[in-house]
């Protein structure tokens, strides 16, 4: 990896660079996506069909593109019990960790008749898009449920792209039906995301949209964005690790290519301070890409975004972790806790030697959907906030109006809504 | 207002009929406000300005368009000393709704040293659009303003568009003082909106956007989504009155017309189980009509989206509001509460006959920018929730990990991530 000197110019050059995965540079798509959405929502069923014979070439129609429980059950005989078994584990710290965000409604009241709060209610149903292809990940469909299923959600829906021979991938189903799925479609593209948002005769018509996918389908997000609320658009994943002289070079060198074998766009950025440990970290990098089934797209990956950042001092290394707003942060330093609160943009924080990065993919409980390419900064892990809705209560007796009455029509007044001053006033006539 | 009989087919042509008002509907606007967004994002300042000179009739430049000490001063004079009271009481009541829906950090941890959790951290910047024009409302800037100050944001900017003098309105101006502005800029529009999500020379980049707006506005925030975080898309108010023979029919027709008089988009519903409140209720409306002063709006908006829905049971009532999802919804029935707790979707819950909307509008605390349009089925009222985001915390110890460690590698080659594996491996060599 290409070490740097951190300073503000190298750290401007970082940030073009990563963000050229931002879907905002794939503009040559919109269109496109844009046509599919409106024809999907004009000509549902039968125009959902069509694109999946065009794109997934799979001819499907009404009575095949449900998944069935006969489906269902071959799956389980497709996959290994392993398998089935990790999932049910890992499904335990998943589900503990996300009945800890559980929302409640609220109110305050006082003895004059004033009652304030807010009404958290479940979404009604929510829509998980799974890629199909290479990126076959059963893990992100129990991330992209659990905490659907936490919150209350009365139905979850999910579509995935079904293969040219209309079938699924079986490891999916079972994670889906593991976690607790109401209906699976076949499903994929922009066609499968504007058949949640708009319903079409076969899948019903959800009031969210969540899970990952390509840039047709983050597209397609963004277009229902409004008749539907979605989640945060997925980029390629990220891992900065911060660390300093203290930090074992083999794991900083390890975790730094689990997170590059993801994708070719995906990005490993090591911030130190010591020089020492960065050129450690590259000798462990060349040892291990000998030995890992995907060096070619790790390669392609640390060529394009992969660094390693040498700061003076730590805190400047902190800033600069602040500043590239990783999806993924470690922290292999001293007191790595006093570091951690100095954090403000992550995703997720991994915090000492031994919490490396795929242990939250898989097993810690935490959410793996994460904010990515900067967007840490304003956006949040996928959680069980994301499936609920609050509504505001307010609840005034005459007593408590009365006092406040004459107030509040001087501001309607003010304002020139006199219907609004109205409705105070026949109160008090 | 019409007088229409509830049922499936009514139901299904007043709900086609309030979605004509979305901003999907607006598809022509969307390459014009595309190119201001790009054109904003390219050329900055110098655009802005172009543009500011274009719509807004008004020549700025670097040094002109940020308010000034000078002119905030001069805007307390220009405002009634009521209004700056009326202001400071509101702002009492908003805040102290607002703390309460603090979020605080999380963790729980286990005696073989996992710790996981959740930080919140505010937002470093936000942008707050405030429309200028026929509707201008001080209350709309302290309901903006005031979550973000309590989520602890460390930069709060007002952009708001100048008069053909230069001018920003000044009740606009002291209410964004007195909630806690720290920065101000003559900029509207789409291209106000741009500059924030970018940047330019005077208008620093933001996390997020907040702010009603028209159109233009709309549409230039659903762009500039996922470089920045943005709130939901505004639409037009609305309100639902359910109410049953108990409900006093002149306190319904003064709450329906308070949002009728909004604009002509503004939609006002009633839901009743009594013919008989019906009918006095459309007698109160004809004699209201007759007083207020923006008559001619109230009218256009019920003859367009008004309605007086006659339903059956005060259940199949309560199933209609929730398929309308309003942004207000008043319950003036026996037991009240009691049909509160079958609300699923409404932005705000009004209990009560003495609480009326415009109380929720200024002074009762909670927010009055709300989910319109449907979206109540999915969206939030604006809260402080919107000026934090939260990282995930993962910390775990080797002897934490050593028990797991085989499970996660197994879920690392099933999904044939073997670097993962490796970053795991390493640990236990």
């Amino acid at each position: 990896m290409r070490i740097v000197k951190l300073d503000e110019s190298s750290k401007k050059d970082i940030l073009d660079q990563l963000l050229k995965r931002s879907p905002g540079h794939y503009g040559a798509y919109t269109e496109t996506v844009n046509a599919i959405v409106e024809e999907v929502r004009k000509n549902r069923d039968s125009a959902l069909f069509a694109y999946t014979e065009k794109f997934d070439g799979c001819r499907l129609d009404a009575s095949a593109v449900r998944v069935t429980e006969a489906e269902m059950e071959e799956a389980y005989g497709l996959v290994e019990k392993e398998l089935v078994e990790v999932i049910r584990k890992a499904l335990v710290n998943i589900r503990a960790f996300h009945e800890k965000q559980r929302r409640y409604s609220w109110f305050d009241s006082s003895e004059n008749g004033v009652l304030l709060g807010q009404k958290v209610t479940p979404l009604n149903r929510v829509g998980v898009y799974v890629p199909g292809g290479k990126a076959v990940y059963p893990s992100s469909v129990l991330m992209n449920i659990v905490p659907a299923k936490v919150a209350g959600v009365g139905e979850i829906v999910m579509v995935t792209p079904p293969g040219k021979d209309g079938r699924v991938n079986p490891a999916v189903l079972v994670a889906a039906k593991e976690a607790g799925v109401d209906k699976v479609f076949k499903a994929g593209g922009a066609q499968a995301i504007a058949a949640l948002a708009f319903g079409t005769e076969s899948i019903p018509r959800v009031d969210k949209i969540v899970g990952p996918g390509n840039i047709f389908v983050a597209l397609a997000k963004k277009a229902v964005f409004g008749f539907v609320s979605i989640d945060s658009i997925a980029g390629p994943s990220e891992i900065l690790v911060l660390a300093d002289e203290t930090a074992d070079p083999r794991y900083v060198a390890a975790d730094l290519l689990s997170q590059a074998e993801h994708d070719e766009m995906a990005s490993a950025i090591l911030v130190t301070t010591s020089e020492r440990l960065a050129d450690a970290v590259n000798q462990e990098i060349d040892g291990f890409l000998k030995i890992l089934s995907r060096r070619d797209i790790i390669s392609r990956s640390l060529e394009n975004y992969g660094y390693i950042l040498l700061a003076d001092t730590l805190d400047e290394a902190i800033e600069a972790a602040n500043e590239i707003a990783s999806e993924h942060l470690e922290i292999m330093t001293k007191d790595a806790f006093t570091v951690m609160t100095k954090i403000r943009n992550a995703g997720a924080i991994f915090v000492g030697e031994h919490s490396c990065e795929p242990l939250g993919d898989y097993f810690a409980g935490p959410n793996h959907v994460l904010p990515t390419n900067g967007t840490a900064k304003f956006f949040s892990p996928l959680g069980v906030d994301d499936f609920v809705k609050k509504s505001s209560i307010i609840s005034y007796s005459r007593e408590a109006l009365e006092p406040i009455h004459e107030d509040i029509i001087r501001f309607a007044d003010q304002e020139k809504l006199t219907a609004h001053g109205n409705a105070i006033k026949v109160r008090f006539e």
